[in-house]
């Protein structure tokens, strides 16, 4: 039996599409009349803290989320497998977000609109995709779609991993000893890492004065579509202040939505979108998690499962 | 020996780059002391009326610019042929700024701004790339090159030429016959035509009317890169103002620069840059025009001339 947990999303859409999917495979939410040691997999979106409670025999754990740094702080979180969402239609959705906002910043979108505020005709001409260099944060599924993407405009590329990786025209940096170098050489840095102890805060100011500061006019750019918590906004407001960065693109904030008094509203050259770069779509939920229940009901192994120790 | 003859630009940096390029090959500017019966080359930028006077030995005419739309105007323009600017970097900057400002208008930058200045957290999530069309005029040297970065981010992609092209992943249309067709189907429409009697003003009211209303919240959009008399400015104002457009990005203008009384300059949604989209590069001109002249001199063929009878 298949029980649905699902918070702030339309549980009821998804329980119909997932009942129609493993028909005449059970599917309950919660409310509905049913055992809690029948239920085998559980799939959430913000558990509330009794979720989990009687399910003895859980076979796994499937997350909505890409990301469970929220799901493993869960306090009676149990022990079965964490099977997490990982789809080309969300990656795909994730580098329209990071393209979009790369290139913008690489064709000085701020100071063209700040010229055409004052009605200045001041001809400046951006540096070409080739003498710029993205810097990507997190290299798994979605920084290597990301990659994927950004390589045919032609930009110079580098990413930063916890192990090293070998992915043909990104230069590869990894762990703490190697940061340093990675981002000496980033124009415009962007961040797709998971929210981890080791990750946490990750955006601050001592990270942003390592950045390049000698290519891209106006300094360099943040991009953050990863976790509010990569982050430490008051940071953020000096350096777009003081000039340490040039511009930043955040979709996702320390406190979510971003409060009616957040400096950042009006931050000069911070361009805020509200964590809207890649939802989990439905139809490909469905069909993701049907297939691996399927699969792993036939014995078959899971796949994307969460490594606890690792934090992702 | 070639004259340079250009206006607006350093021209004494790419005289002493073309010397060098080209020696022992005399190379000459205007107030040199030379004889216009042995200029066999000019290379030009804005040509004064005088420009081709008394050169009567000339076997082509170089233009620096890649649309020779204000050359072919020129009232003593001489009977040599017109060879001009191809070159990957131009297409590449081209590109650059096609990229950007389809992405931007694809996640709907006008919307999460107005949303920022308000202080507003509303959640929209964008289409994703394969669910936008992306509508091309003119499918030459630029128009390929935009459709080739464009493809691997994902969008639905088509395009207009004169006569029919069959481009792999692209749809084509061609002609005034399959005008309206390619227009109903195009969400974002970017223009990379040369100017000719045929296409100017074709960025028009009754243009935009026809553009696809269905998929993009905002309405459709327009990218013009090619050139200011292609578009009617007033009914841009017009179109954005009543919802025609959700938005334009111009980089080149009626009037250039663009006068400080322009209504353009505040109109909802347009986004203003003072035609720096593509530069001709010193280098790769010196490189690009050096070589023709050089194979020129020793009996082969020009590459890229203009056919004047179609205008481009
Ligand atoms: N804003 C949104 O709408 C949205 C939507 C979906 C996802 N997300 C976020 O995006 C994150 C990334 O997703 P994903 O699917 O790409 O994750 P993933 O496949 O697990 O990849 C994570 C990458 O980060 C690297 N990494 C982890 N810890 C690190 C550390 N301490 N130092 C350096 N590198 C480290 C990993 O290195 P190794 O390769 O060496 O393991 C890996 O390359 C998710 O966790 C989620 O928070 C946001
Ligand atoms: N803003 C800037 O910084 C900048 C920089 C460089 C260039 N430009 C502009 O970009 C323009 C295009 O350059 P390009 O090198 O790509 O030119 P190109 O190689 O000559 O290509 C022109 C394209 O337009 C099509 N076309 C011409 N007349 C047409 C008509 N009446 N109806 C339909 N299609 C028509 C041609 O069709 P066929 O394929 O059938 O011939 C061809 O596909 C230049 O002329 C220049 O004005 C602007």
């Amino acid at each position: 039996m298949l029980l649905l947990h699902l918070s702030d999303v339309d549980e009821a859409s998804w329980a119909s599409a997932f009942a129609e999917a493993l028909a005449p495979y059970p599917v309950v939410r919660r409310g509905d009349d049913f055992d809690p040691a029948e239920i085998r997999y559980i799939f959430v979106w913000k558990p509330k803290p009794d979720a989990f409670d009687g399910l003895d025999n859980l076979k796994a754990v499937l997350s909505l989320g890409a990301g469970v740094d929220a799901l493993l702080k869960h306090p009676r979180l149990p022990q079965a497998p964490i099977v997490r969402f990982v789809d080309e239609d969300l990656s795909q959705r994730m580098s329209d977000y990071v393209v979009a906002h790369v290139t913008m910043h690489h064709r000085q979108f701020s100071r063209f609109r700040d010229d055409q505020q004052a009605r200045r005709w001041s001809q400046f001409y951006p540096p070409a995709a080739g003498e710029t260099t993205v810097g990507i944060m997190g290299m798994g599924v979605l920084g290597q779609d990301a990659a994927r993407r950004l390589k045919p405009l032609g930009f110079d590329l580098r990413s930063w991993s916890r192990t090293p990786k070998a992915i043909e025209g990104v230069e590869g940096f990894a762990g703490d000893a190697e940061f340093d170098a990675f981002l000496g050489g980033t124009d415009i840095l962007v961040n797709l890492l998971p929210l981890t102890p080791d990750t946490a805060g990750i955006l601050n100011r001592e990270t942003f004065a390592k950045l390049c500061r000698d290519r891209l006019e106006g300094g360099p750019v943040i991009v953050n579509a990863a976790r509010g918590g990569h982050q430490r906004e008051a940071d953020i407001v000096a350096a777009l202040t003081d000039g340490t960065l040039g511009a930043a693109s955040l979709d996702v904030f320390e406190v979510e939505p971003l409060p009616q008094d957040s400096p950042l509203w009006d931050a000069k050259n911070c361009y805020i979108t509200p964590h809207i770069a890649a939802i989990s779509n439905e139809a490909s939920g469905v069909r993701y998690f049907s297939t691996i229940l399927r699969a792993h009901e036939a014995g078959e192994p899971l796949p994307n499962v969460v490594d606890r120790s690792r934090g992702y």
